[in-house]
């Protein structure tokens, strides 16, 4: 979005022919007398008396079953960082027409001008009856994290920070089939992991539940790699302090099989890079500029795998891949919360996707005339229709095994392709 | 809605084929890659920095601008009283359809899990930056005043407490129609208002701000006609407090040219409809159970003009006839209040539009053959649809004037029917 015909290009779809991204639809008849006293007065006493008399019949006779919050303070906005909550409208909007078109969830976006995470947590509790999910979603850490988990605590609906979780998921069904095609093993692997925010806790949390061992995973943050020996390491980053004699990136670079990047622009050098053992995998997810631009990573060595967050590379790591189809599965079961098991469900669903052939639909949504499977290949396409397929059985399932479902497995779904 | 078919009927409606009266729509093309990186990253970024440099600039670039959050805490529900929260939200989603419908505002239904006024104030400020405009709804008395008027002061787009000003608007309007078709002056009227809750101080003040005498106006609550000799009277109340012999509701009926009744069913005796002097007006408002029957009145005296909220009685007072075309006018003009003269404005709008001839589409709506300004069509149908050309004109038009309009008053709009 450099250049300035972009920049206005990107201005006018949001401002014409009219302001914004959503409207909302009324999806009940109603042209007659009839239907407005059905709609709404004497009609509507009915509903509301039945949910009086069991708060789950919200789900029967209102949108909540299939409508999410998409939440923000705006305190950390794309990587634009403190926006303000106004600010950050256009972002929230886009999210919910992500939602919206790829798994025809419903999302009112929400900006909440609190920046005390009390105010904030207060503010969600006091609206979540609307709701039947709560994605929140640009919130900086550490506040994040507090945010997340007490309203997991105190709320039966899935809360979700993106984030976080989302990342996590699509970074971990990236990496297995980097590493199958590397001939690598995730319990054997060696991770660094640089940055330890809100996406690199809850990206490293996610491996090693599924699979990936404590010993072999550096967390860097600006001082070098985490270790036991630090005392300045805040409850998320202690996690990870492990006892090793690593100290700086260059010591785990040497080391990494994988090098993760959920930091800034520019933080790993192609000297780095080649430090690496042989046939390393590299995410360098920093948008819109990565922690090391692919052609540089590729100067120095051919046999690495590597993705981005950027649609002009191959491999992109983008979030939509995840968050339409888990709260998808979640609300279709009406699940309580959404636990790692059914993010480990969501990430391998995603995995096994990408190492279907590819269908000619997304050969088209790419321009393209072969795509498959391979290390220029690791993770679907967002225009892949079998998304909507692979990931909410999957996540549904996982919820109904932990019993976190209101319901059973929905009658209409497929079975689940993968097991968690 | 007493017999079981049409509760059924209500519940099928709700519950079929989907839960819910509402859906989110996008309203940009969003179907390539190109698209998504406008709707979302990268290109959303542009629409962020230009609200930062320039919070109007929300106007431009988000649906704000037309987006109303009907906000409750569902302690006084239609006739149910206090549902709590959840219950409600069907209501709130068929006010949604109403403002959709109507006058094309979009809505988020927001149900608030807080009963004491100051969380509730404290939550709807902090999630106001997503809006518009903030109607306020079923809101029980007396914290609907003390939270209405806090917002009012410190958010700079319109609150409206439907409750109490959209019932004020809708009285106002039928009321000058019925003593014009009386022969009687609204500076002269004695005015009887039983029930002294929301709806009723309110429409008593916009009557007063019309041109009724404060000393022509008695206010009765349960104990009788409110005068300054009581010592028991709320700040909404005491504003009342006239100096007057008259004590009981008999009292102030041998008087009373107008009685408008929003307290509750039967509060009004066929023997005091016949106490009241020539030529009266009855409002009997409650719902579904009015103060008194029209047939009941009718069989006392033939020479009254009556009104109530039911659909099946001509004259319905129906506050859909105001909320979506004063918000309407209100956000086109990006209006920073709701004040009293756009109130004044939108009644006399629609009183002017009673007078006018009865289109065919209304009388198909009403399955009848004829209809024309009279005793039984003194206020508008809700299927008219000049609505939208007569009141949001009027409101603009009045917040221009007023100082209040962020905006010139809007090139596509007619020029007002009626001036305030």
């Amino acid at each position: 979005m450099a250049d300035y015909s972009r920049k206005q290009e990107a201005l006018d779809y949001h401002a014409k022919p009219k302001p914004g991204k959503l409207a909302i639809s009324v999806t009940k008849p109603f042209t007659t007398y009839g239907e407005l006293s059905l709609a709404y007065t004497p009609g509507v006493a009915e509903p509301v008396k039945a949910i009086q008399n069991d708060p789950e019949d919200a789900f029967r006779y209102t949108s909540k079953g299939n409508l999410v919050a998409v939440i923000t303070n705006g305190t950390a906005v794309l990587g634009l960082g403190d926006t303000g909550a106004l600010a950050s409208k256009p972002v929230m909007e886009g999210k919910a027409v992500l939602f919206k078109k790829f798994a025809d969830v419903n999302v009112f976006d929400i900006e909440v001008d609190a920046n005390d995470p009390k105010d904030f947590i207060d503010t969600v509790m006091r609206i979540a009856p609307t709701f039947g999910g709560i994605n929140l979603e640009d919130i900086a850490a550490p506040h994040c994290f507090e945010i997340e988990k007490t309203l997991i605590e105190r709320l039966d609906i899935p809360v979700f920070h993106d984030d976080q979780h989302g990342t996590a998921i699509i970074v971990a069904a990236g990496l297995i089939n980097a590493l199958e095609l590397q001939g690598k093993q995730l319990a054997d692997a060696k991770i660094v992991c640089m940055g330890a925010g809100a996406a690199g806790v809850a990206s490293m949390n996610l491996l090693l539940e599924m699979g990936a061992q404590l010993d072999n995973v550096f967390m860097c943050d600006r001082k070098g790699v985490i270790h036991s020996d630090r005392d300045d390491l805040s409850e998320q980053k202690a996690q990870f302090a492990t006892k090793t004699d690593l100290r700086t990136v260059d010591d785990a670079m040497k080391q990494a099989d994988v090098f993760i990047g959920l930091s800034g622009p520019d933080t790993v050098s192609r000297e780095q890079i080649g430090m690496m053992p042989a046939k390393p995998v590299v995410f360098a997810l920093s948008n819109p500029t990565p922690e090391i631009l692919p052609e540089d990573a590729r100067s120095v060595r051919d046999d690495l795998i590597m993705a981005t967050g950027r649609s002009d590379y191959p491999n992109q790591i983008n979030n939509v891949l995840g968050f339409p189809y888990i709260f998808r599965g979640a609300l279709d079961v009406r699940a309580r919360r959404i636990n790692m098991t059914m993010c480990v469900a969501a990430a391998r669903a995603m995995g096994e996707l990408a190492r279907q052939p590819v269908p000619n639909s997304v050969l088209e949504a790419h321009d393209q005339d072969a795509m498959s499977f391979g290390p220029d290949y690791i993770i679907p396409s967002p225009f892949d229709p079998r998304l909507i397929d692979f990931i909410p059985p999957a996540v549904a399932q996982a919820a109904v095994d932990t019993g976190v479902a209101r319901t059973a497995y929905p009658s209409h779904y497929p079975q689940p392709v993968v097991e968690a």
